[in-house]
């Protein structure tokens, strides 16, 4: 008797779950079993994050709940945690339970890439997760409280983000946005508090137009932002941070934005691996590994020059849709399909109307650029949940 | 040249602002010199900080501006610290001035007893201006925010009130509906927090009613308040608290409601002080100091029973109609009124829709008792600003 295949999906991050919505519209029925295993029972959306992270936004409008997008007739929904893939015994072991696979999309998410600079991973916060940015927020408003306990401390009331790529631009950009309210909350003279935003290399959102760069560094220094560029953190201490060029900035609350990276449980599971990520062949699968798909973070894609594309939202949720495609192929003895990165354009947010962007070979700034922003945040919540989604959590 | 006499108000809480809102009633042109001194900018109510505390009202429905409540034109406010009370001199030292006086009122408030118990100074909050409940509430919510990153930390979520008096059980009261809240907001099993209210005395509320007593316990306990009464906390620690049982409850929050005692600057200026009071005369004076004033946490009234009436909001502003009445008597050399005490009832809430109170001589509980605490806090909102202020922060 032969058995319908196996697919599970490793994460509900953006490649995880338009790999699922996709294969629930494209499977027939019985034609394979297919089981989302997710650390929540929510899917998030990280490029809204660094909203709710600064407080500007409520974490709730960053997440949707999975049992929403996903048609349980169609699709097993496990809540777990991953502790260990094994490729050759097609298992992946959860904290509860362990499956077995057929096919795998492993779509778990990138990780804080730290560049082993000291201190960082203990004392330094990320932009992750709802969890973390809830933390974050907290942590803000914590500092003010703290602060009027204690004012001779102004470290309370120092800032510090470190990385200005887009993550950290769009972060400096809320908070900019938030401190005078939480000036006027808890009492506090804003000109007591001090956000820096460093960065390495050697320009702030390092590939972009320098344009449009310095327009949005003038945005963001006009708001109160003091830029750090060129300028490496070389320690991470409980007091704040220590630059290469060995300035000591104090500061109470220290927010990592400068990288991420692959998995640690995909070199564990002894694949080959570049900073954690997995350099995926055309049809998006792990070198030697047909069954297995790898998406997202995870995952590494040349451009047509040999370089890595960045990872983001848009390059995750185009693999999702030719993961499923070529999982549905597989099973029916199809061809699969090349992956190919189409560059819909990129637009960062500098806070409350302000944004700067480019959209296919034009360059946006200002208010049409905050509003392109939204556009391409509704056109996402469409393609996983449709029209009801986008009104409910779309903010006009 | 005769000069008109100086009146110096130290302290805007319920004794002082009255005190200042009496005399500007009362006072003719040019009679004397009336100076307030508050280090803020703003009078709190008090017996309204367990809301904000706990996170259930806005601080901001707990504090008036004084601006709003006094008449500059017959009152200067002076936004400043007092650090010290020079009575040979008749001077008062505030951090960037000093001030001469004929009359003083000392309304300068409480600080908490802490009856020697170690690391309660140090590790506990307390529930006493509007900065510290807004750090409390801060606090908790980062609490929360910190379990989320270290689930097996259930200390984070543990909340220990020491002391059950009125401050102890509003509190707990708030805290519990806050809790559900709390746990909605940042996914976290409400199974999983604990509230202790821990008191030394061999019951809760010390002096109250017995029967209103046993059922504002009731009322609590159902909401989840663990209590522990006859129960000494023997020393407070960065982890929580060390029982005189030898039971230690772990937690990152304590808060300490179990004492308040006078201001230690007027110890230090020479008064006669038991815990930091000054018992005054029957005219609310320092004895020895026909040109001193004492209201509210400061002083010490005894009852018909020679026992020290509890410092409440109702005595202290009791005291500063009388006090405004024997200042402007001095001026005008006409005899002094005696201060008595008059009973209206009192009322303790027990967090949303639940109160227990003594009205006269009638017991009240549950809902009327609710709202008669909501009237009793417009009344009061009545006494210092009228119907406009009642309008603007009574909460209907």
């Amino acid at each position: 008797m032969s058995r319908i295949p196996r697919i599970v999906i490793l994460g509900a991050g953006y490649g995880g779950i338009v790999t699922a919505i996709r294969l629930q519209k494209e499977l027939n029925y019985n034609e394979a079993d297919v089981t989302l295993v997710n650390k929540h029972d929510y899917h998030y959306i990280t490029t809204h994050l660094h909203m709710p992270a600064a407080g500007t936004d409520n974490p709730e409008n960053a997440r949707v709940d999975i049992s929403k997008l996903i048609d349980e007739f169609k699709i097993d929904f496990v809540k777990g945690t991953v502790l260990q893939i094994k490729p050759q015994e097609r298992k992946v072991v959860l904290e509860e339970s362990t499956l077995s696979y057929d096919y795998l999309v492993v779509g778990l998410g990138g990780e804080p890439e730290t560049f082993g600079i000291p201190g960082l991973r203990e004392y330094a916060m990320n932009i992750r997760s709802i969890n973390s940015v809830r933390l974050i927020r907290e942590h803000i408003e914590y500092q003010f409280a703290k602060f009027k306990r204690e004012p001779s401390r102004t470290d309370y009331l120092t800032f510090i983000v470190g990385g200005a790529g887009f993550t950290g631009i769009e972060f400096v950009g809320e908070l900019a946005d938030r401190i005078p309210e939480l000036c006027k909350e808890f009492d506090v003279d804003p000109g007591l508090v001090k956000i820096y935003n460093i960065e390495a290399a050697p320009s702030a959102l390092p590939g972009f137009d320098p344009e449009l760069v310095e327009y949005g560094m003038k945005v963001l220094a006009d708001k109160g932002v003091t830029f750090k560029i060129a300028t490496a953190i070389k320690e991470c201490t409980p007091d704040g941070v220590v630059l290469a060029t060995g300035e000591v900035i104090k500061s109470s609350t220290v927010v990592w934005t400068g990288g991420i990276r692959g998995n640690h449980m995909l070199e564990e599971a002894g694949f080959e691996t570049m900073r954690g990520r997995i350099k995926v062949d055309e049809h998006l699968r792990a070198p030697g590994h047909d069954n297995i798909y790898i998406v997202g973070d995870c995952s590494i894609v040349m451009n047509p020059e040999g370089r890595p594309y960045p990872p983001t939202a848009q390059i995750a949720t185009q693999q999702g849709e030719v993961c499923a495609n070529n999982l549905v192929a597989s099973i029916r003895n199809a061809p699969l399909k090349e992956f190919k990165f189409s560059n819909k354009g990129v637009v960062a947010s500098l806070g409350k109307g302000e944004a700067i962007g480019i959209v296919g070979s034009r360059k946006i700034k200002g208010g049409s650029a905050a509003l392109m922003k939204k556009l391409v945040d509704m056109r996402y919540l469409y393609t996983i949940g449709g029209i009801p989604l986008v009104l409910k959590k779309g903010r006009f």
